[in-house]
C-alpha cells in the first residue's frame, strides 16, 4: 500500500485543517522537519516546512533558518537514490525587485542582513542545496516560487494583508495599511495555486530543470484590497500605521515559463472572489472564538542603517 | 587560564599550518563544526569552517552549505549570552557584481541556483543568521567579507588563481587561465587580511552594526597576474581554457566603511611582493613533493539554461 506520512510540529501549522481527512494510507507524525527520522525511505518529499508570514518568521527567525536548510538537509537523507524532491520557494527571493514582472532568470534584490533575511535568504539556500543535489546526485528536484497565496484554512492570527484585513473586518472593524498601502502584490487563491503545485510536482516527464513561479499575475495594491473589504463588511475602515521596515514595494510572476510547463494552467480566481470565499470561512471561525492576534516582531532599525 | 580550542575537520585545513604554535592555551579537536560539543560556553566563537576554493565546494555543495549553516547554528549554541561571534563572509555574497567597486549595501547578483550557489548562499544565508541573533538575543555579531586571500600556507592543490599559477609553474610550467583573463580581482595578501580581522575581532568598543568588506582594493585582473608570475619564473607559459561557469567578471571593494571602522589599516602589501613571498613559500611545499591537482567539480549547465 502507499504510504503518506505528514509531519508537521504545529508551530504555525494547524491539526485541525487534515480532520477531514479520513484515509487510512495518511499518518501524522508530531516532529520538527529537522529532526524527523525514519525507518523508510522516500520515492518523494515535500518540504513546505517553514512559517511563511512575516510576523511569524521575524520572531524566529534561527528557528525559520533550521525548519527551511536544516529541514532540506535532514529530509535529503531520507529520499531514496534519484527520488523526487519538492520545496516551497518564494518570491521573496526577489527581495524588493527592481524589475517588473519577474522572471524566474532575476537574481532579486534581497538584504541579507535585513529584517525579512531569515525567510529569503533561507529559501535562497535552501534552492541553491538542492540544485546543487541534482547536478551531483541525481535527485529530481521540482521548486516552485510562490506569490502571496491565501484561502480558507488560513490561521486567523497569521499575520499577512487578507487574513488581517478579514479578522480585523470581523472584530474591531480597523483594517491596518502599512505604509501607504501602494505596495503592490499577486494575489493567488489557494485551489489555483494547490491545483498548480499537483500538476508541477506529480508530473513525471519533464525536461526544465530550475525554480518556477506560480502565483497570479494580476498585481493589486494592498490598499485596493483593504477597500474592497472595506465595502463588503459594513462598519469597518482602514487605518494607516507606519511602513514595516523592508516591506517589497512590488510583486508579480513573470509566467512565461509556468504556462510552458503546466500549459492550461491559470490562475482563474480573481481577488474579489477569493476574498469573498476567505471571509465566509474566517466568519465561522473568528465566531468560534479564533485568536486573531499575529505575534508582533522585534525590530531593530540599526541593522539597516550605516555607521 | 584562557583557553583557544581549534575546531577542524582537515577537510581542507591542514594540521601542519599549526605546527609551529606551541602554547600551552590552544587545543586542537578533529571535528566537523556542525557536530562539535563542548561543556563550555565560549565567550568567542570564531567561524571560519568552509572550502573557500571553487573546485572544492562545488564537489561537494552539501557538505558546503552544511558547514557554513550547520556549522552557525550548531556553534550558536555553544556561546555564552551577549558573546561574540565572528564570521568569515565572502565578497561572493555580491555574486557576479553589476557595481564597482562594491560597497557592503550592495544586495549583489547571486544565481541562487547556479554552480558556485552553495558557497554565496550559504555565505548570505549565515550572515542573516547571524544578524537576525543578533536582532533578537542581543549577541555581539563581528562579519567580515573577504575579497581573494592568499598567500604561504595556502594548499598547494586549493585550485584558486595564484596557488594554481605557482603550483604550476613549479612543476608542467603551463598556466592555465580560464577564459580571457581579463576578470578583475583584488587580491589581498594573507598578512594584511589577518591584520584587519584581529583588529576588527577583537575591538571591544564598537557602535557599527553590519558586514564589513576587507580586502585589497586595487583591482588587477588574472591574466596580468598571470604574466607577472611567467616573468618571475623562467620556462612558464600560459594556455588559455574555457570559462568557468559564472565565473565573477569584476570583483572590488568599496572601504569606505572599513577605514572608519578600523582607521589606519590598509591592505599594504603589493600583488608583486605578495606572489613573490607565496612563490618561496610553494617552492619549498612542491620541493617537497606536495600535491598540486586540485578536485575536478562536476559541472552541469543544464541548470542555469532555460525549457
Amino acid at each position: 500500500m502507499e504510504k503518506l506520512v505528514v509531519v508537521d510540529n504545529l508551530w504555525t501549522g494547524l491539526r485541525e485543517n487534515l480532520a477531514h481527512i479520513q484515509d487510512p494510507r495518511l499518518t501524522f507524525v508530531e516532529a520538527d522537519a529537522e529532526r524527523f527520522s525514519s525507518d523508510f525511505q522516500f520515492d518523494e518529499i515535500i518540504h513546505f516546512a517553514s512559517p511563511a508570514s512575516p510576523p511569524w518568521y521575524m520572531r524566529e527567525p534561527v528557528r525559520t533558518i533550521s525548519a527551511n536548510l536544516g529541514g532540506a538537509l535532514n529530509l535529503l537523507n531520507l529520499l531514496k537514490p534519484k527520488g523526487r524532491f519538492s520545496f516551497a520557494s518564494t518570491s521573496e527571493v526577489y527581495g524588493d525587485p527592481l524589475v517588473s514582472p519577474q522572471p524566474e532568470s532575476y537574481r532579486g534584490s534581497v538584504d541579507c542582513t535585513g529584517p525579512r533575511s531569515s525567510y529569503d535568504e533561507s529559501k535562497r539556500c535552501t534552492e541553491s542545496l538542492l540544485f546543487e543535489s541534482h547536478r551531483t546526485t541525481g535527485i529530481d528536484v521540482r521548486i516552485v516560487r510562490l506569490f502571496n497565496v491565501y484561502g480558507p484554512r488560513t490561521r486567523p492570527d497569521d499575520g499577512r494583508a487578507v487574513s488581517n484585513f478579514l479578522s480585523q473586518a470581523l472584530t474591531h472593524g480597523e483594517l491596518t495599511v502599512y505604509g501607504d498601502g501602494s505596495q503592490g502584490r499577486s494575489w493567488g487563491y489557494v485551489d489555483d495555486i494547490v491545483e498548480a503545485l499537483s500538476r508541477y510536482f506529480w508530473r513525471d516527464e519533464l525536461t526544465y530543470v530550475g525554480p518556477l513561479n506560480i502565483g497570479n499575475d494580476r498585481e493589486i495594491s494592498v490598499i485596493d484590497v483593504a477597500r474592497y473589504i472595506e465595502k463588503l463588511v459594513p462598519g469597518t475602515r482602514i487605518k494607516f500605521c507606519p511602513p514595516v521596515p523592508q516591506d517589497p514595494t512590488n510583486r508579480r510572476p513573470d509566467l512565461t515559463l509556468c504556462r510552458k510547463v503546466l500549459p492550461g494552467w491559470e490562475a482563474n480566481v480573481s481577488y474579489e472572489d477569493g476574498v469573498r470565499m476567505t471571509l465566509e470561512w474566517f466568519r465561522d471561525k473568528v465566531g468560534q472564538g479564533a485568536s486573531t492576534d499575529a505575534p508582533s516582531p522585534v525590530f531593530d532599525t540599526r541593522l539597516a542603517a550605516p555607521v
